[in-house]
């Protein structure tokens, strides 16, 4: 964290309202059965950044800066949504970690879901988690009335989520990732860019997307924060890249270098560590000019920043 | 099929509607990998009965005749929740055979989508399936503004289908099985219910749920198809029991006598055959007084009689 104070401190109590919100969203007993609940937890509770709900509260603070509304209340509408695409976000870590899939056993420095659930759980624990996000997603906000197009927001919204978490998006770029591990093919950049656009970008992107319909944003303001949120993506794929060859693994919280042992494509073994550092930085440079460009701004330049500075 | 030649006629032309909008609702290439569609229609489209489409169509068509509207457009309103729940019980079914969980290597026939694509690729066939559910849930049917409330239907359906297919419902019913079996322990009547109500209840509740609302059902048509319903349900589950004690492995498509080998609670293990056919014949009694007492016909009596006389 090299943001200044006050985005660190933005950040913080983010952070903190987003796990708040997932604490109150998470099904309990008796109605859901104790062990699912306890997986469910264990993994949307361990320490995650929440980039991804962050930068859906930040474009909406950032699409109501822009049209004179009240960033509190954009952010309160986009709540749900970010909440929303945690849940997904980890679930796709559970079940990514599964031994038919990447097999790792250790994640944000615990042991993996299935390690201390068993297999059958942690898939289960993971189809919990994508579930209520859709169910979060049809809930809330619950409409009171002042929001004439509520309900079509929230119909947008999750439309948006489920495409990018689908067959076409997040699920398609894991099915790629593991194909080519399977065959130990190896990608060219295109194949490398085409899948990472998938396997993270997607949701990333609809984090932004989704923070932004929340709170009612106009077509270029859309337009813009997608050119940002897009840029971002491949900036933080290609960090933690990067990371994956030059951090710690106490750092990391999982096994550093595992990619590249792996025989895993990455943006270091295409390009080469100093060539990687200059596609981030020029990714995050033409993401700051799309938000320049339409003159959004709020904290979304500032998380662009922690994104590309960040070391875990 | 034991049924008049008129249920015939209609079940068989909704079972080809079903299709032919599944056929159209799934992701394709390029945007979709190869693989994952291909694992996707493996399962989508392997002779399944369609009783929860189905389901979710007579109820709507049910709703319609009682408040004198067009069962016609009644069923359109529905097939798209028709279709989310046939794709969430189709990924149920892949996640279900998965080694982890019921290690199931023959499904309707075939052998099962982790035998044919791998265990990865079949989580991810899963997870995609699930998440198709919700974009064609959020997206369909598309609002030319006939019906003023259309959105919030649409919103109440995913909440209602999210709900019987997460944590506390399908989900957590198929999490107490495996905890059961993992244990090698056994239910008792009350607990055999409880777990079927939520494996292989809630979905089927959910099915004719979401076909009466988005045909705009009033509380009281609503209340009873949900009592006929939740009847039907667990007639379902104790027919399935008795058809894998008496069942032979041809007709049924998967292997007969699993789940008594399995050590796995049945109805004929708890009650005895004759018992468990009694059992069955009066949740359907009771599924069609609850018809009877709001007056709500159509299909839905020949349904409840297809579901008791099947035989695989």
């Amino acid at each position: 964290m090299t943001s200044t104070p006050d985005v660190g401190a933005w950040l913080d109590t983010r952070r903190r309202e987003v796990d708040e919100a997932l604490a109150r969203c998470l099904p309990s007993p008796p109605a859901c059965p104790d062990r699912v609940a306890e997986a469910m937890r264990y993994s949307l509770f361990a320490g995650g950044k929440r980039l991804r709900p962050i930068l859906a509260l930040a474009a909406a603070e950032a699409v109501a800066q822009h049209d004179r509304g009240s960033p509190d209340a954009a952010r309160a509408l986009a709540l749900p949504a970010a909440c929303a695409i945690e849940l997904i976000h980890t679930y796709s870590l559970v079940h990514d970690d599964l031994p038919a899939m990447d097999d790792d056993t250790l994640r944000r420095g615990r042991p993996t879901n299935h390690v201390v659930f068993g297999e059958g759980l942690a898939i289960l624990a993971g189809d919990a988690l994508l579930t209520e996000a859709f169910a979060l997603l049809a809930r809330e906000p619950a409409d009171d009335g002042r929001i004439a197009d509520l309900a079509a927001r929230k119909l947008r919204t999750i439309a948006v989520v489920a495409d990018a978490a689908g067959a076409c998006g997040m699920v398609g770029g894991q099915a790629i990732d593991l194909d080519a591990a399977g065959r130990g093919a190896s990608f060219d950049a295109d194949g490398l860019r085409a899948m990472h656009a998938k396997k993270t970008g997607a949701l990333i992107r609809a984090a932004a997307a989704t923070g932004a319909i929340m709170a009612g944003a106009d077509a270029p303001a859309l337009d813009a924060i997608a050119k940002y949120s897009a840029e971002l993506g491949l900036a933080f794929q290609i960090v933690d890249d990067i990371l994956d060859v030059e951090g710690a693994s106490a750092d990391l919280g999982k096994t550093a270098g595992k990619d590249a042992a792996a025989g895993k494509p990455t943006y270091p073994a295409v390009y080469g560590l100093d060539a990687s550092r200059r596609l981030a930085a020029e990714c995050v440079a033409r993401a700051l000019a799309a938000l320049d460009a339409a003159a959004i701004a709020g904290q979304l330049p500032a998380i662009a920043g922690w994104v590309i500075e960040r070391t875990s």
